[in-house]
C-alpha cells in the first residue's frame, strides 16, 4: 500500500492548482454541475416517465437537496454560491470582491451546461422514446427539462415580477443564514438550511415559470439545448423569455438585500458596532483618567 | 472596495433603529411575512394549478419549512414567535413582558398582510386566468388561498374545538422545545423543530378548516382579500367564521400551557428549585456549624 | 409582573409531584398521547377526506415526526419510550428496572386512549358526515383510523410474522441509536433519528396491517373505539386480530435485541471491557513492580 | 437485577468476537440487510398494494433513510459503506486496505440476500394474492421488488452509462462528505447526509433502471429471487442485464474519484501539504540559523 500512497501523492502534486481564484471557480463549477444534474434530472424523470416516476414535489425535493449537496461539495473552497445572484448579493454587501463575480458567473454557467449534458446523455434513450421529443412549447415539452419556460397564463411583466420576488425571497433567507451578526444555526448546517429555502421556493413559487431564480442554472442548460437539437427557438420562444431569468434575479437580489438590511441586518450590525464603540470609549476614558493620575502622581 | 465599505457603513448608521421593541417588532413583521408568503404561496400554487403543481402535502411542507425560515430570519432579534398565540403563551408563563403582546400581534398581522399581498402580485395573471377567480366558498375557492374557511361538514362549535386542539398541540410542543429546564434539542435547532411541529399539525389536523392556529396568519391575509377584490364577504362567510381563528387559539394556548405545565413543566422546574433550595440549606447549615466552631474556638 | 411570577411559583409548588416514577409515567402518558393524536389524526384526515387531504405517505410522515415530538416532550423526564416494546428491550438489557415496565405500559396505553379521544372529538362532525361512519371492516373503514386491522390478503400467521419483523427492525435501529458504546449521532438528535426509523418502517412495512409495532398505540385507541360507538366488534374482528399487535411486538423485541447484540452490540461492548481490563491489568502490574522496587530498595 | 447483569455479562463474553475484520464484516452485513430490507420493502409495498400504499417517491425516501439507518447501525464499527463501490473508492484513495474489499463485498451481498428474504417472508401472503406473482418482466413485475431491471426504453449501452453516472454522482458526494481535508458537516451527521445523497439520486436518476448504483444491493436480492421461485430467468432477462449493476458501478467509482480529486480533492489536500511543508521549512531554517548562532557564539 505504501507504493499506492506514493503514486497518489505524486498525482496530487501534479494536478494541484495553486491559484486560489481558479480553484474556487472549479469548485463552483462542480457544485453547480451537481445542482443542475440532480435538479434537471428530476424534471427529466417526471416528464419522460409521464408522471409515473415523479411529480412536481419530487422536482422541488431534488432541487432543494441538490443545492445542499452542491454546497457541501464546494462550500469549503468557494463558499458554495452556485448562483450568480448570491455572488452578486455578497459583493453588494462587501463580503466578496467584485472581481469574483464575472469569474463565478462564467464557471457556474459552465457547470450548469455540463450538468444538463450529463442528464441528456443519461436519458438519451428515454428522450428518443418520448412522443414529443425536442418540443419546446406545450405541456410536458422536453425543452422544459433543462431551462425554464413561462406557463401559458403568464405575461412577461408578471414573469419578471415573479423572478424578482423569488430571488428576493431566496436572498433574504440566505442573508439571514450567513449573516455574521445574526448566526441563527449551528456551524455546518448552512447547506441544509439553504436546501430548505430552495425547496420552499419551489413549493410555493414554482407554478408561474418553474422558479429559476438563478441566471447560471437557466442560461447554461438553455445554451446546451440550443446545441443539442432543440435549436435557436429556445432563445426566441415567448418573446425572448430567456432574458428574464438572467436579468430579473439581479434586480431581485438588490431588493432582497435592501429588505433584509433595513428590517434586520442594519440593526444587529449596528448593535455590535455600538457595543464596540462603547468599549473603545471606555478604554479612551480609562486612558485619560489614568494619564491624569500619572500627571497627578508626578506633581 | 474601501469606498464601498464606507458607504455601506454610512447607510447602516443612517437606517439603524435603536429602539429595541421597534426593532423586534420589525423582525417579527418580516418573519411572519415569510411564513405567510411561502405558506399561502403553496396554497396558491395548489389551487391555481388545479393540482398539477401541488397537493395538500406540499402545503403542509411549505407552512412547516416557512415557519422554520421565518424563525431563522428573525429569531435572534425578536425570538421568532410569528404567532400571537406563542407570544401569549410566553407572556402567561412570565417569560416575556405583557406589553410586547399587542405590539407583536400588530406587526405579525401587518407582516401577514404583506405576505399575502406579495403572493397576490406574484400569481396575479394566474388568478385572472383561473375560472373561479374571486370565489369565496366552494371547493378550490381562491379566497381560501389567503385565509382559512371551514369545510362544508364543519359546524362552528366543532370548528372552535378544532382550533383549540390545534393550538394546544402547537403550544405543548413549543413549550417543550423552549423550556429552559427541559432542553431536549441542541442549541440552534429550535427553528427546525418548530417547523416539524407545524408540518405535523398540517398533516393531521388540516382537514377541518386548514389549521390556522395563528390569529395573525389568518387575520392579515383576510383583511388583504377584503381590500383586494373579494369584498366584505370574507368576514361574513359561514356566520362570521373569521372570529374563530382569532379567539380560539388564545383559549387553546391557555389549555396547552396548563397541560404541559401540569404533566411535565412544573415537575422539571420544581426539581431544579428543590436542588437549589437544598444547596442553599447546605450553605446555611455549613455557616451555622462553622460559626458554632468559631464560638467553640473562642471559648 | 412580579405578582405574576409569585402566583406562577405558588402554582408550580402546589402541583409539583415529587415521586419520580409517577412523574415519568405522566410524561410517558403525554408523549404517547402526542404520538397517537398526530399519528391517528393523519389517518383520520386521509380516510375522512377521501384522499383529498392525505395519502399513505402523509400518515407515515405524521407517525414518524409525531414520534419525534412525543420523545422531545417527555424524553428528558422519562426517556421517551412511547412504546412498551422499547421499555421491554431496555429492561431486557438491564438498562431500565423491570418495575418500570408495567407502569409505563399502563400510562402509555392511557395516553394513547386519550390521544384517540382527542382526534375523535376533533373530527366528530367529519365522522358523522362520512358515509361509512362506524364501519369496522372494508376499505376506508373508520375503525382503522384508531387501531390497526389486517389487510384482506393477510393470514394471522403472516400477520404475526409481520409484527415481529417490524418490531425487530425498530428495536435494532433504536438500540444502535442509544447504545452507549456505539454512539453514532450527536447528543440531542436521538428523537429525530427515531422519528426517521418510524417513518421508514411505515414506508416499507405498512401495507400488511398498518405497522402498529407498539402494543400501547394499538390497544389504547382500540379500547376507545369499543367505548365510543364501534362496539366490541373491534376485538372480535378477524379472529381476534387485536391480540397480534399486543403480543407479537414483545417477541419481535427479543429477536431484535438478539440480532443487534450478536452482530454489533456484544463486540463494541466487549472492546470497551477489554480495554478496561487491560488498563486495570496494567495498573496491577505497575503496583507489583513498584512494590518489587520497594522491596529491592529495602534490601 | 444484579443476577440479570451477571448473565448478560456472561453472554456478552461468550459471543464476543475479537477478530476486527470479522466484526466489521458482520456489521456491514447487518447494515446492508437494513438498507435492502427497508428499501426493497418500500418497493414491495408500492407494487403489491397497486399504488395505494406507496409511490415512486416513497421508494426514494425509503432507500435514502434506510441508507442513513444502515450507516448508523454499523458505522462506528465498519465505517458504514453498505456498498462495494464505496469500499472500492476508499481503497483507491488508500484510506482502506485492499484486503477489506472482497470481505466487505461478500458480507454486503449476504446482508442484501437476507434483507430480501425478510421482505419475501413479510409480504408472502400479499405476493401470492398478487395477480402477477413471480413475473419478471412487464410493468409492476414482482421480480423488480428485489433486483433492478431496465425500463423498456433502455438499451444496454445507455443502461451501462446510466449506472456509471449514478455511481459517479454518489461517489463525488460521499467523498466530499468524508474528505478529511474538506469537512463540510458537523461530526455525526454523515449518515444523514449520505441518506440525502441516495434520496436525490433516486429522485433524479431512478427512471431508467431503478438506480441500483450498488453491486451488493442488486446481486444479493437477485440470487435470492433465483432461489425463491422466479428461477434463473432473473439472470438471463434483458440479455444479461444483471452484469450491468455489478460492473458499471466500479467504473463509475473510478470516474467519480477522478472528478472529485481533480476538481476539489487534490487542491484542498495540496493546500494542507503546502502549509505543513512551509512549517517544516520554517523549523529547518530556524534550526539552521540557531546552529549558526551557536557557531557564532562559539567563536
Amino acid at each position: 500500500m505504501s507504493r499506492q500512497k506514493f503514486y497518489l501523492e505524486k498525482l496530487s502534486c501534479f494536478f494541484q492548482i495553486r491559484n486560489l481564484l481558479l480553484r474556487q471557480a472549479l469548485a463552483e463549477c462542480l457544485g453547480t454541475l451537481i445542482l443542475v444534474m440532480f435538479g434537471c434530472g428530476a424534471v427529466a424523470q417526471l416528464v419522460l416517465s409521464g408522471g409515473s416516476h415523479g411529480m412536481f414535489l419530487t422536482v422541488n425535493f431534488a432541487f432543494g437537496f441538490a443545492a445542499t449537496l452542491g454546497i457541501l461539495v464546494c462550500g469549503q473552497v468557494s463558499g458554495g454560491h452556485l448562483n450568480p445572484a448570491v455572488t452578486f448579493a455578497l459583493c453588494l454587501l462587501g463580503r466578496e470582491r467584485w472581481k469574483k463575480f464575472p469569474v463565478y458567473f462564467l464557471f457556474q454557467t459552465i457547470g450548469a451546461f455540463f450538468g444538463a449534458a450529463i442528464i441528456f446523455g443519461m436519458y438519451y434513450d428515454a428522450l428518443w422514446d418520448f412522443p414529443r421529443a425536442f418540443n419546446i412549447t406545450g405541456k410536458d415539452s422536453t425543452a422544459g427539462i433543462f431551462a425554464t419556460y413561462p406557463g401559458k397564463h403568464l405575461t412577461i411583466v408578471n414573469g419578471f415580477f415573479d423572478q424578482i420576488i423569488g430571488t428576493a425571497a431566496l436572498i433574504v433567507c440566505i442573508l439571514a443564514i450567513v449573516d455574521p451578526y445574526n448566526n441563527p444555526i449551528p456551524q455546518g448546517l448552512e447547506a441544509f438550511t439553504v436546501g430548505f429555502v430552495v425547496l420552499v421556493i419551489g413549493l410555493s413559487m414554482g407554478f408561474n415559470s418553474g422558479y429559476a431564480v438563478n441566471p447560471a442554472r437557466d442560461l447554461g442548460p438553455r445554451i446546451f439545448t440550443a446545441i443539442a437539437g432543440w435549436g435557436s427557438d429556445v432563445f426566441t420562444a415567448r418573446q425572448g423569455w430567456f432574458l428574464v431569468p438572467i436579468f430579473a434575479p439581479f434586480l431581485g437580489t438588490i431588493i432582497g438585500v435592501m429588505i433584509y438590511q433595513l428590517m434586520v441586518g442594519f440593526h444587529v450590525e449596528g448593535e455590535v458596532r455600538d457595543k464596540e464603540t462603547a468599549a473603545q470609549e471606555n478604554v479612551r476614558l480609562t486612558n485619560i483618567s489614568s494619564s491624569d493620575n500619572l500627571k497627578n502622581a508626578k506633581k
